[in-house]
C-alpha cells in the first residue's frame, strides 16, 4: 500500500516519478485562466482564518457540504463563526472519498501550511489553529503564496469596463516581479437578451467614450477598449457562453437586431443567436487582428436554484452541465473565422465531458502553420477538473491529436491556494505517460520524455501565449 | 492468476478483502426498488425447475439467447422443454463473457444451489438436475430464498389502482418477518397520449371512489390512493418516464387539456408534455408533504420491435436506451418543486451511461440540509448494471459529490435469485474504494472506511427512506 | 518496464500471450471494409519511396502534422521532395505519444521492413532510405505485402457505376488467389440534395441501360446494378449517411420529391429526410433478398474547413465527429425493415464513441434466429480506431450482449500497409480477455478461450458473410 499523498503521490511507476520529480516539479506556473482578484495581489492580503481562504467564495466547497445536509448558516450564512463553518467542512471533507476537494485540500495543507495528516473532524480544532498561525505570516500574504507557489504569470479576469487599476499598481511595483494580466471577458456586451444590457453599454459607452447607437458603435466601443487591453498586456480572452452559435446574418440584420433591442424591445431566440455568432466573429477576427488568444467555454446552465439565486445570487454553487451537443454549430463557427484566415489561436471547453471526442475532432480541422498546435482543447474543466476528468481528456487528447504540443493546466480558481492544482495535473500527466511508457507503448527516452512534460507544464504555454 | 468467482471476487487489494468481507458481507439488504411479484411471497411459491426461475421471465437472458441465433421456441416457445431452454441459454452464457449476466448467473449458482463449476453446454444437464433438486427444498422457496439472503425490506412496484391484498396478507403472516412495502408507480394515470388512458382512469374512479371529469378529481383520486398505499407503509414512488418533461403552464390550461382528452380528442405534443410536467410537479408535492421518496427512471425507448410486440407483448426484451439529453428539462423540472420548497428526497436515473455527469451536477444544485443526500443519482440502472456500468457511476458520483451518503444498490428485478447482486455491487464498491485507498489517494483509516461501505450498503438506506 | 513495442506488445498477462501467440496471430485476414484501388493489386504496384506508401493519400497523418504546425506544402504540395515531407512526419509522429499513429507506423516498420527502432527526426534520413531500398523488392509489392499479411479476402469499396473491371481482372488472373471483392457503396444515388445529383444519374442511367425519370426508375436501375455486382461476388453494402434517417413516407410522397428534384427544383428538408428513409428501406429489402450485410456509418460531419476544401477537395482530413443522438431513428429505421421480416444482417457504426451503450442496446432489440449476431455493433470507427476507443467498443459490446459472436476488425484503410491493424486489435482482444481471466471473472479454458479469438479474429467473419 502506498502511503496516504507522499511525495509520490499518483505516481505508479518508476518513469513516472523521474518524469515528475526530475522535470516536471520544478518548472514554474503560468496561470493563464483565473477568478482570483488583482486588489488582494496589489494590497497584498493577508488572511486571518484558513475559513476565509478556503470557503469565503468557494462554491465547490459551499456544494459538498449542502450534499452532507448542512444548513446554509453554516455554509453562506453570517451567524455562525469561522471555526463552525471549518468544522462542518472537515466533516464533510471526510466523506469525500475520490472527490478532488479531498486531495486538492490536502495538497494545500501539506504545501503552504505543512500539515501532512488528514483532516477529520476530531483535529479540526487544531488544524484550524495551525493554519490560522500560518496565515499570519508573511510567507502566507497572497504574494508570499504566489511566489512560493513558483508563479510567473497570472491572468486574471475582467470586463470590458474594467480600469485595470490594480493591475496598474501591480505592474509598477517593483517589490513584486510576478507578471499579473488581464483576460478579456465581453459577455455582457453579447448578452443581449438580458434585461441589464442597456445599463451596460451605458457603462461601456464611459469607458470607452463612444456613443453606442448601432452595432457598428458597439465594435467601435471594444475596439477602444481592447487597444487599451493590449496595452496593458492581454493576450487572452475569455468567453462564456451556453451554447456555441452558427446562425450567420448580414449586417443588416444584425444592425435591425441591434437596434431593436436598444429601442426596449425583446428579441427572440433566432435573433439572439444572429447576434451572438455576429459578436463572436467579430471578435475572433479582432483577437486574430492583435494577435490574442481565444477561449471559448460553453456547456453550463447556471443560477438553477431560483429559491437559493434570489438569496444568494449568482456564483453561489448551483450551476450545472448542460447538454447541448454543437458540434456542428462549433465546426461552423470556427468555419466562419476560418474562411477569411482570420481564426485566432483558440482554446475551446466544453463542460460536458462526453464532448471530448467531438471537440479532439473538431479542432483537428482548423490546424494550421500559423502555430503549433493553434487549436487547443482546455484542460478538463470545472466539474471534470479531476482525476479521471484530466486522464480522458488528455487521452482524448493524445488518441486524436498530439498530446505534447498541449498548453496543459489552468487553476479557473478564486483562491490564492489553488496553485497545487498545477502539482496535481502533473502529476497525473507524468503517470498518464509513465504507464504508457512502462507499458511498452512509447520508447523509454527520458530526455525526449522528461522535455515533452516540462513543455505541457510550462514552455508551451511560453511559446502559445507570448506573454 | 485468480481462481474464477472464489470468495475474493473482483477484490483485488487486500483493503479491498477486508473491507468486503469484515464489513460489507454481513449487512442486511433493502432492495427498495424491484418488480417482483408479492403473491409469490404470500404463497411461498416453490419453483419446479430452474428454468422457471432464469427464463421464465427475464428478457435480460432473452436478449442474449437472441443474439446468440436461438430460436424463440426456446425462449418464449411453450412447445419446447424446460430442459431444452436450459441448454440453450447455458450455451449462449458460455458466449457471455464480459457480461454482468454470466457473473449474475455464476454468483446465484454458488450462494443458492452450492454448484461452483462454471455452467457450460456440456454440464448442462447435470447442473439442471441438481438445482430441481435444491428448487424442492424450502431453502429455496421464495421466503427460504428472501431469508437466506438476509433481506430486511422489500419494496415492490405497484399501480394506484392495486388493492393490495398481498402485502396485506405478508405483513398479517407472523411467520415471515421480512417488511415486504408496495411502491407507487402512477405511470398510467399520466400517459394521457396511450389510447386505453379512459379505461384506465375508469379504474381509478373504482379504486378511489372519486369520479374523474377534471385534473382536480385525478388529483383527488390519487390523493385517495396515496393515503392508502400510505396506510400501507409505503414510502417510495417511481416514475418511469421516457424523458424529463418540464413544460410550465396554467392550470386553465391543464384543465383544457384534461378535458379535451376525456372527451375522446387526442393531445398534441406540446399539451402531452405540458399535462405531464404538472402531473408530475403535483406528485412530487405530495411527496414531499408525505416524506416519500421519488424516482425518476429516463431516457428508455420502449417496445423497438413491432413484429416481436404483437406477438409476445410488453417487457419481452425489445427495449433499448434513447438519447434524449435533457438536462435542462431536469435542472428546469426540480427547480419547480423546489421553487416552493417542496422538492421531495429524489432519485435519479437515466438509461443513457453518458448523463452521469450531467446529473450529477443537476443534483448537487438541489441539495439541502433537510436530508443527508437529499438528492441522490440512482444506481447504475438496466442495462448498465454490470461491472463498469457501476464503477463509473460511483467514480462519476464521487468526483462531483459524497459517495459516502449514496444509497447504494437495488435489483429491479423480477427474479428472487437476484439477491447476489447486491453482494456483486458490495465487491464492485469495496474494490475501488479499496484501490483508492491502496493507492495513496485516501487515509487507511479502516474504521471509517468499514463504516462507509456499510452505510452505503446499508445504513445510509435505513436513514434515507425510513421503513 | 516491458521493452518498447516487442513480441508481448499490448499483452499484459500470461493468458493475453498465449491467446495471441498461440491462437489469434496465426489466423488469416478478413478485410471486409477498406478504401484500397483495386487497379493497383491488378497491377501489382510497387511503390518507390516510403512517402508515396505513408503519405500519399493518408489524411490521418496529414492532420498530425497540421497539428504540429507544419506547412502546407510538406503535406499536400507539389513543391517539396519525398524525403522533406517524410522528415516532417517523423518529427511529428515523436509527438504523437498515445496515439494509434504512433503504433501503426512502428508496427508496420518492423512487419513489413525489419525496422525496430523508433523513427526519429534523428533517423529519419537512415530509415527512409532503408525502407525506400526494402520498397523496391517484390514482397513489398502490393501483392507481395498482402499476400504477406496473410489476407484470404479484401473488399473494397465501389459505386453502383462502377465497371468493376479490376475485380475482373484480379480474379482472372491464376498467380493471385486473394479473393478480392467489390462493396456496394449506393450513397451517391440517395443524396438527392446534392447539385450534382442528377448528373449521377445520367452516370447510373448509362451504367444500367435504364431510364431514370421515377423513384421506380431509379429501384429498377440499382435492382439491375445489385445483381451485377452479385455475379461479381459482392456480398457486402455500405452507407455513409450523417445521421441515421426515420421519416417514413408513401409511396406518392416519394414519387413526387423525387419529379420535385428531377425538375431542378430543391428540396425541403422534411422531403430529404423522407426520400432518403424511403432509399435505404428499398436498399435493406433488397439486401435481405440477396444475402447481402447492411453497413450502416453515420454521425460525421464532412468537409468543415471550407477554405482548404476549395484547393484540396474532399478526404483530406477536414472530417469531424457530429453530435447526432439519432437512437430513436436507428431503432424506427431497423423496425421498418424488421415489421416485415425483411432486415438484412446488419452492421451499424457511429463515429460518436458516447454512442455505444445505445448502439449496443438497439441492436438487442432485433437479434434473431436468421443468423447468429444478426446485427453487430461495427469495430472501434476511424476517429475511435486506437486503444481506447477499441477497449471501450469491445467492453461495451461484451456488457450488452455476446463479445464472442463479434465479426470484429477491419482496416478502413487506403493504405497496403495497414493490415497491422488486425494485429493491434487482435493484441487488444486477447489483452481484454486475458485480464478478465486472470481477474477470475471468468473461467480458465484455454480451449475455449483461444476458439473464441479465432473466431472473433477470422472464422465469425467466414460465417457471417459467406464470402
Amino acid at each position: 500500500m502506498k502511503p496516504f499523498m507522499d511525495k509520490d503521490f499518483l505516481l505508479s511507476t518508476e518513469t513516472a516519478k523521474t518524469l515528475y520529480h526530475d522535470y516536471a516539479a520544478k518548472m514554474p506556473i503560468i496561470d493563464y485562466h483565473c477568478h482570483i482578484n488583482p486588489q488582494e495581489i496589489a494590497e497584498n492580503r493577508q488572511f486571518s482564518t484558513i475559513t476565509q481562504v478556503w470557503l469565503g467564495g468557494d462554491h465547490y466547497k459551499w456544494r459538498q457540504m449542502r450534499s452532507n445536509g448542512v444548513d446554509e448558516s453554516y455554509i453562506t450564512g453570517k451567524d455562525t463563526s469561522d471555526f463552525e463553518k471549518f468544522e462542518k467542512w472537515a466533516e464533510t471533507l471526510q466523506k469525500a472519498i475520490g472527490n478532488p476537494l479531498y486531495h486538492w485540500s490536502h495538497l494545500e495543507l501539506q504545501r503552504y501550511f505543512g500539515i501532512t495528516e488528514p483532516l477529520t473532524k476530531d483535529n479540526a480544532r487544531e488544524i484550524f489553529d495551525r493554519c490560522n498561525e500560518k496565515l499570519a505570516t508573511p510567507e502566507l500574504s497572497v504574494r508570499g503564496i504566489i511566489k512560493s507557489s513558483n508563479v510567473d504569470t497570472i491572468c486574471t479576469t475582467d470586463d470590458p469596463v474594467d480600469s485595470l487599476e490594480w493591475h496598474k499598481k501591480i505592474a509598477e511595483d517593483d517589490t513584486f516581479d510576478v507578471t499579473v494580466l488581464p483576460a478579456w471577458r465581453p459577455d455582457k456586451a453579447m448578452n443581449l437578451e438580458k434585461p441589464d444590457y442597456k445599463d451596460y453599454l451605458a457603462r461601456l459607452e464611459a469607458a470607452s467614450n463612444v456613443t453606442i447607437k448601432t452595432f457598428e458603435d458597439l465594435k467601435e466601443a471594444l475596439i477602444r477598449r481592447l487597444a487599451f487591453f493590449d496595452s496593458m498586456g492581454c493576450k487572452v480572452s475569455d468567453h462564456g457562453i451556453n451554447e456555441v452559435y452558427c446562425s450567420p446574418a448580414t449586417a443588416e440584420e444584425i444592425e435591425a437586431i441591434f437596434a431593436k433591442r436598444l429601442s426596449g424591445s425583446a428579441v427572440t431566440r433566432e435573433e439572439e443567436l444572429k447576434f451572438k455568432t455576429a459578436f463572436l466573429v467579430f471578435m475572433g477576427k479582432e483577437y486574430h487582428r492583435l494577435g490574442w488568444i481565444m477561449q471559448l467555454h460553453y456547456g453550463t446552465r447556471r443560477d438553477n436554484n431560483t429559491l437559493r439565486y434570489n438569496q444568494l445570487g449568482p456564483d453561489t454553487g448551483y450551476d450545472c452541465i448542460n447538454q447541448v451537443a454543437c458540434a456542428s454549430e462549433l465546426a461552423g463557427f470556427l468555419d466562419l473565422l476560418n474562411a477569411t484566415d482570420e481564426l485566432p489561436k483558440t482554446i475551446l471547453y466544453s463542460l460536458n465531458p462526453v464532448d471530448n471526442a467531438a471537440i479532439g475532432t473538431i479542432l483537428g480541422c482548423f490546424q494550421d502553420s500559423s502555430a503549433i498546435g493553434k487549436i487547443q482543447q482546455g484542460s478538463a474543466w470545472w466539474f471534470n477538473d479531476n482525476k479521471t476528468g484530466m486522464i480522458e481528456q488528455m487521452t482524448s487528447l493524445a488518441n486524436l491529436g498530439l498530446l505534447a504540443n498541449f498548453v496543459g493546466m489552468l487553476t479557473d480558481s478564486r483562491s490564492f491556494l489553488s496553485y497545487t492544482r498545477h502539482e496535481y495535473f502533473r502529476r497525473i500527466l507524468c503517470d498518464l505517460i509513465g504507464t504508457w511508457v512502462e507499458n511498452g507503448e512509447y520508447p523509454c527516452d527520458m530526455a525526449f520524455l522528461g522535455k515533452m512534460v516540462q513543455d505541457i507544464s510550462y514552455n508551451n504555454c511560453v511559446r502559445y501565449f507570448g506573454f
